[in-house]
C-alpha cells in the first residue's frame, strides 16, 4: 500500500498537517491564523462539546451568552490581564462605516465582561454561587498558527463563576477540574491528562492559582487540554461584585474561571493517531461502526442496510457506506484515515458464507463474524478498544517520562518526553534556564 | 395583585423591554446594540437549536464551521452583497498590536468565505449536493438596536449548499423552507408562520429569489422568522465553484444558503407573551413542570422531590422549586414572567387530603390533583396547551387580517394587523408608496 501520511517519527509536525488535510478535519481561513473546521472534524467537536455540556450542566453551572466585543477600557480594569492579553487583540475600529469614539476589542476572554453583568446581578449572599459557562468563540492574535492548537480564532467553553469565599471558589475550581475536564479527557478522550498546578510564571493573567491538564502527544511533548483558575478577588474589585453577606455586611466575592477549546481535538489527534491516520476512541466517535459494501451482490445492499438499522437499534453511532463507484481500496484508505473504531465490511463472498468482516482500526485485525453476531461482537469491539487506547497512551507517557533530579537532566529528558523532578531541585532560576532551552515546567 | 408589566395594549414596545428584563431573558451589552442571553433565555435558545439541528441533520445538511474574520475583498466579489452589507460592517484594522495590511470584516453572514472553500472541496459532480450548516455569531452594525430583534451581534444558524443545477438548488431551497423551517415553528414554536416569498425590493443581498417565514406578533406586526435564498450562479460565479459534469464539461454551480436567529426568541415572546409574561409552548420549554414547595410541612419536600423523579422518568422535563425561604407569592409571580406551561404546587394543607394544585400557564385554571394522577394530568395539559397556543396564535391572526384591495386600504389595514391583496393591485409604484408610510410587503 502506497504511503498516505508523512511517518511519525520522520517528521511529526508534518504526519500532524497531513492527517489533518487528508481525514479532511481542518484547513486554514484565509486571515493568516484563522481555521475551518470542516465536517469530518466538526462532528467530533460536537460530541465533544455534548460530553462536556452534560457534566458542566451536573457541575451545576448554566450556559448564557455575553457579547463578543468588549469596551476597550474594561480590560484596562485588571492590571495583569490586560498586561497578558494586550499583545494578542484584535481591535474593531469602525463599525456601520464610521470610526468609533472608542474601540472594541474582540474578546480574548470574558472576564471583565461577565464580571461587569455579575456585578450587575449579585446582591446577597443568596445569589451565591454564580455559575454561568458560554460556548464561544474568541479571538487571540496568533504569530505561529498550528491549525487547532494556535489559531487566531478558536472556539471554547469558558466558565465563570461567583462566591462567597476562597474555600467555596477554590473547591469548585477543582470540582471542574476533575470531574468535568479530567473525568471528560479520561472517560471520554481515553487520555491520561496529568492533572496539577502551574507555576507563578505559567499562571493565567489574573489569576492566583492556575490548575492544569496536561495531555502527552506522540512525539513525547506536552499539550495543556484545558485549565481551571482561582481568581481570587482580583475580577471581584476590578468589577465591583459585591454582596451583602448573612450578618449583613458588605463583601467582595471570590471568582474563578475553566476554559477548554477546539485545542482538544488537535490533542486528541496527536495523542492516539498512528501512521494511517486518527484513531477516535469509541466514546466519542460520531461514527464508532462504518459499514462498507464491498462491491455489489446477492442481497449486499440490504444486509448492510439492515446492519445498520440493527446497530443503530442497540445505540451504536452507524454510518454506511455504499459508495461501489468508488474503488473499495481509496474508501478502506480513507475509513482508516478517518479513524472510525470499527469497519464491517459486507462483501458477496463472506455474505455467502454468513460472514461479514469485522475490521478493528486500534491494531487491524480482521474477523470473519456471523451476521446473526455483528452486533455484539461491535459493541465488545467499542468497549474493549476504548479501554486499549487509553492504556496505550498511558504505558507510552510512563515510558517516555523519566524522573531527574537536575534542570540540565530535565532539559535533556524533555527532547524526547517528559521529565519529572522535586520542585525544590529546579531552585530560584531552573525555570526561567529550562525556559530558555525551550521547555516549560507544566505541571506541580 | 400589583402590576408586573405594563400591559400590551397599553405600550407594547415597553411591554416587551420590561418582560425581557423582569423574566431575566436578557440584558444589553456594555457596546450599543449588543446583548447578553441570559440563563433563561439561553435554555430556550439551546432548545431550539437542538430541535432545529435535527431537522437541519435530517435534511442531509453537516455542520461545520467557518471564520469570523474575512478578508474585505472577499466581499467585493459580489456587487449586490457588498452593496447589501457595507453599511453595517464592523472592521478589524488592528491585530497583535499592529496595523493590518489589508482590514478584515466581522462576518455579517458567511456566503463569501464559504463559497471560497466550496470552490475548493467541490471537483466532479460527484461532490454534489454539498449541504453545510454552521451555528455562529455574526455582526451587523444596528443603528435601532432592539434585544433578541434587532441587534449588532446575533447567534443564528447559516446554512450554505451548492448543486448541480437551478432545479435541484430551489428544491432543496424550498425543502429547508418547509421541512425545517415551517415544521420547527409550527410544531415546536407553536407560531402559525405565514410561508412565501419576499419581492425584488426586500430580497437578500445577492438571491435570485428570497422565501420567508413571517410571524404575527401580539401588537399585530409582522416578524421575519427565517429566510432561504436561491442565490443562482451568482456566488458560484464570483467564487468559481466549478465543477465537471457527468459528461466532462466544465459547469458552474447553483447555490442555496438559509438562516434563523436568536431573533425567533424575540418572536416567540411577542406572539406568545400576556400581560403576566411569557409562555412557552410546551414543546420549547427547558421547564415543561415547575414543582413549588409551598411551604414545609408533613411530607411536603419529600413528595415534590418525588413527583419530579416521577415526571423526569416520564420524559417531562420537570424543575424544583423549594426555597421557602422566599415568599411563595413572589414566586409563583416570578414563574408566571418566565412560563413555564405547567406548576405543581404542593403544600401541607392539600396534601392532608392526598392532593397538590396543577396550575396551567395558559389560561391560569388551577386544578387540585390526586398525587397518584400529577403524571398524567401533566402528560395531556402540556399536549393541550401546545395546540391551544397555536391555535389562539392563529385565531389572532385570521381576526388581524383583513382583505383589501387597494394599497391606502393596506397602509391603513397595517395600522393594526396584516392586510392581504392582489399583487396586481400593488401596481408598478405601490411597494414603494407603502414603504414610504413605514408598511413593507412582506410576503407573496
Ligand atoms: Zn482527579
Ligand atoms: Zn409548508
Amino acid at each position: 500500500m502506497a504511503r498516505v501520511l508523512t511517518p511519525r517519527a520522520e517528521d511529526f509536525p508534518r504526519w500532524y498537517q497531513d492527517l489533518i488535510a487528508k481525514a479532511e478535519l481542518a484547513d486554514n481561513g484565509p486571515v493568516r491564523g484563522t481555521m475551518v473546521i470542516r465536517p469530518a472534524g466538526y462532528a467530533i467537536w460536537e460530541r465533544m462539546q455534548s460530553e462536556m455540556d452534560t457534566r458542566i450542566k451536573t457541575a451545576g453551572a448554566q450556559n448564557a451568552y455575553f457579547p463578543l466585543f468588549i469596551p476597550e477600557s474594561y480590560l484596562r480594569r485588571e492590571a495583569q490581564h490586560v498586561e497578558g492579553f494586550a499583545p494578542e487583540l484584535a481591535v474593531v475600529t469602525h463599525g456601520g462605516g464610521k470610526q468609533l469614539a472608542e474601540p472594541v476589542v474582540v474578546r480574548p476572554t470574558s472576564e471583565t465582561v461577565i464580571g461587569e453583568f455579575m456585578a450587575k446581578w449579585v446582591d446577597s449572599y443568596r445569589d451565591l454561587p454564580l455559575l454561568l459557562n458560554q460556548w464561544a468563540n474568541v479571538v487571540r492574535w496568533e504569530l505561529r498558527p498550528r491549525v487547532l492548537l494556535r489559531t487566531t480564532e478558536f472556539l471554547w467553553q469558558e466558565g465563570h463563576t461567583a462566591h462567597v469565599d476562597e474555600a467555596d471558589a477554590r473547591e469548585y475550581a477543582r470540582r471542574i477540574l476533575h470531574e468535568v475536564y479530567e473525568d471528560f479527557m479520561v472517560s471520554v478522550l481515553a487520555m491520561p491528562v496529568l492533572v496539577g498546578r502551574k507555576t507563578a510564571r505559567e499562571r493565567f493573567a489574573g489569576a492566583t492559582s492556575t490548575y492544569t491538564l496536561e495531555g502527552m502527544m506522540g512525539d513525547g511533548k506536552a499539550l495543556q487540554m484545558g485549565t481551571s483558575h482561582e481568581l481570587g478577588q482580583n475580577f471581584a474589585r476590578a468589577f465591583d461584585i459585591a454582596f451583602s453577606g448573612a450578618s449583613g455586611s458588605r463583601e467582595m466575592a471570590w471568582t474563578t474561571s475553566w476554559g477548554s477549546s477546539t485545542r482538544m481535538l488537535g490533542g486528541l489527534i496527536m495523542c492516539h493517531g498512528d501512521d494511517n491516520g486518527l484513531r477516535v476512541p469509541p466514546n466519542v466517535a460520531p461514527v464508532q461502526a462504518y459499514l462498507m459494501v464491498v462491491k455489489e451482490g446477492d442481497g449486499v445492499a440490504t444486509t448492510a442496510a439492515k446492519l445498520r438499522d440493527e446497530l443503530r437499534a442497540a445505540g451504536v453511532r452507524a454510518a454506511l457506506d455504499d459508495r461501489v463507484d468508488t474503488a473499495f481500496g481509496r474508501r478502506a484508505v480513507d475509513a482508516e484515515l478517518k479513524g472510525y473504531p470499527v469497519r464491517v465490511e459486507i462483501g458477496p463472498r463472506d455474505l455467502a458464507a454468513g460472514n461479514v468482516v469485522l475490521v478493528r482500526r486500534l491494531d487491524g485485525s480482521k474477523t470473519p463474524t456471523p451476521i446473526g453476531e455483528v452486533a455484539s461482537a461491535v459493541a465488545a469491539a467499542l468497549e474493549a478498544d476504548q479501554q486499549s487506547l487509553y492504556d496505550a497512551a498511558l504505558a507510552s507517557r510512563l515510558e517516555r517520562t523519566v524522573e531527574v533530579s537536575t534542570v540540565e537532566e530535565a532539559i535533556e529528558a524533555a527532547a524526547t518526553g517528559w521529565a519529572k523532578m522535586p520542585w525544590a531541585a529546579v531552585g530560584a532560576h531552573g525555570e526561567a534556564q529550562a525556559n530558555a532551552e525551550g521547555v516549560t515546567v507544566r505541571c506541580l
